[in-house]
């Protein structure tokens, strides 16, 4: 196999709207069925479109698994653990050895049972501050808080490993649970006894914390203890330019999205008001992905707001969104002189509110695509698209060789 | 990846028409689409569609690996050899490390010139009992009859391999060939002589056994060899259950499919009649899926006419057993409050009187499947539906699926 170029080269965007596949429920139809989206239409009218497995078949895709596939990385082989994204999301800094984790503020009362696992959603800036830098058994911690409740922490030290069990049980009022070791090795024993120690450090400093006292005072809930979960075990891995030649940016209000962005060498484009929830701006995002194509051979732009929906089980608003998304973003992006490629990373239907495995709509125009008879952009339209049914890690190597940067096996 | 469930789980029924696939011949129509299938069109027509590779692209299927692959086993990992599943469909006992095999009664002259592969198509109980419980080089042997010439042979005892050649020389005439090694190891030259003494003393036994006696005087060829193929090595496999989280039963008549369901932890649900020949009786077997359904999660119904049928080049008769499977098994299968899917476990065409490896058609029926523009239920209609073409190893994953019991890859 050999990594190749052509001498006309040429750009592309990728638009990825988490959770987008869905069912038909309401009327029969699916949310993308029964959105009224004229540009996404005038796409799949002008393009190629197919069916995707973002991982395989039947195979239901977390959106970090789901996000290594889209760009071309078998997630099986790759996949370092959800900590790692969050950590490079949060633009915290990561060796090889180091192991990441999801953290939240949460509240315990003295028995340490979780009375609110997410501490009324409130973070802060301050409590994170009084957490960081700890160092316990020879491990320096890192924590830095990121959206609402949520932080990410990193361990740097000997003999640390992943294969460590989740603190967060999902659950309120049961006592916090000791993070556990999930293989039998002195790595796993050493870590889960950090974590556990950690945990109950930061119960000694949050709860007297002048925070949360004022919190007290004002009836909220105290953010006093740090959960960790998804421990995740930092090794490099080659980039996305390195794998194809393109070089390549990340348009994301998620800091989910763009760990995996800055994980494979992307780099991040801030655009102003892009948060990853309702309120997201979504013609900002698509002014911040032209501008990031006069230096960049290729754009990912994600818009998470399509799953928020579907998991609260509003079709309504998951319709909505796609509306917005069709007029704010589709219609600016198609804009460019560059292949547009529209997709989902995972469905989520809104019947079911979790992801499912049905496979996700695809549809791509530029120069030279086989144009098929496919009409609009929605799940049972594409299926007899000329794509036909592919997998997630094949989209990278097409829009690569669409591109002009292609790999080539044999002569 | 993790296995896991919504509340909200579902049943399914996956029926299974052995051979169903075909390719066009009589006025240029295979069998299904010359068939009046009112039934299973509606399915086409309310359901997802598509075609199914059950191993892979090209590769003809066995109807033991085919099923492996339908219920999700990769039979290029999983296959035991056919001699397994024969034992298993016979009911006898299997521990790991015991090699089986099929077997048959066959005729033979003087100079173990092979008369009558199949004896006459007549076995006999009596005469299998004179066989079984031998003792061979401190292997013990069962040998059970099954059907017709049919029998199976358990081989329980140190250092048996499954690496040995098949007795069936698939033609009269020719001298019995010993059974050979396929592999240089002490057990398999070890397995192969134990065979080679076990046929001989089959021959001692039987060519003086008074019910061969009779035989002879009636004018009948004499059963007085056995011989034995299709050498299987057992090993358990993760069962359905633990692999899906679904309870699982089989309604078969064959002693092959019946076999394979048990080899995968599913329960044998008995149908009166169903004998998976011409005279089987397909009300019975729907009834005893329904029923079964009250219990079990997943319920896999075969039929085996269309193969045999096939077999034959009998195109009239695999169109009329078609109509039939349509009228006395799909009409009532679909009242059940379940997923329906309904395929086959390889193509057998007509034309060719063998498997073939032209993908199956498929349907899935059911709560929430994505409604194709698919119509008819026939090998051509169902390419342009929504699953596109997928592998036999898929179903099972895409059912758990649809039924609840989801398997999930990251987070």
């Amino acid at each position: 196999m050999s990594l190749n170029s052509s001498s006309d080269k040429r750009h592309a965007i990728l638009l990825v709207c988490d959770g987008l596949g869905d069912r038909p429920s309401v009327g029969g139809k699916t949310p993308l069925q029964a959105a009224h989206t004229p540009h996404l239409d005038a796409l799949s009218d002008a393009g190629i479109n197919g069916l995707m497995d973002v991982i395989a078949p039947g195979i239901v895709p977390g959106s970090d698994t789901a996000h290594l596939a889209l760009f071309g990385y078998d997630p099986y082989r790759h996949y370092p653990g959800r900590g790692v994204f969050e950590a490079l999301g949060a633009d915290m800094e990561l060796c090889a050895g180091d192991v990441a984790f999801r953290a939240n503020f949460a509240t315990v009362d003295e028995q340490l049972r979780v009375i609110d696992r997410r501490a009324g959603r409130m973070g802060s800036k301050e409590l994170a501050r009084a957490l960081n830098g700890l160092e316990l058994q020879g491990v320096s911690i890192s924590l830095v808080h990121t959206t609402q409740h949520r932080c990410a922490v990193v361990m740097k030290g000997e003999q640390l490993s992943k294969y460590v069990s989740d603190m967060d049980t999902h659950r309120a009022g049961d006592v916090l649970q000791d993070c556990k070791p999930l293989r039998a090795g002195e790595a796993e024993r050493r870590t889960a006894a950090i974590v556990n120690a950690f945990v109950k450090r930061s119960y000694e400093i949050l709860n007297e914390h002048p925070v949360n006292a004022d919190r007290k005072r004002r009836g909220e809930p105290p953010a006093n203890i740090i959960l960790l979960r998804g421990a995740g075990s930092y090794e490099p891995v080659p980039s996305l330019k390195a794998r194809f030649g393109v070089s390549a940016a990340c348009v994301a209000g998620a800091s989910l999205y763009k760990g995996v962005a800055k994980y494979l060498g992307m780099k991040l484009i801030h655009a102003e008001g892009a948060t990853g929830r309702a309120d997201t701006n979504l013609q900002s995002k698509a002014e911040a992905a032209l501008r990031a194509l006069k230096e960049h051979d290729f754009v990912f732009v994600h818009v998470k707001e399509t799953d928020n929906d579907a998991h609260d089980g509003d079709f309504e608003g998951k319709k909505r969104i796609i509306e917005q998304i069709d007029q704010e973003l589709v219609a600016r992006l198609q804009e460019a002189d560059a292949y547009l490629a529209v997709t989902g990373d995972h469905s989520t239907p809104v019947s079911l509110k979790r992801h499912s495995s049905d496979p996700v709509p695809l549809v791509i125009r530029g120069e030279g695509v086989r144009r098929d008879r496919v009409k609009n952009f929605d799940e049972i339209s594409v299926a007899s698209g000329g794509l036909g049914r592919i997998r997630g890690v094949d989209l990278m190597p097409i829009l690569a060789d669409y591109m002009g940067y292609y790999i080539m096996y044999g002569t």
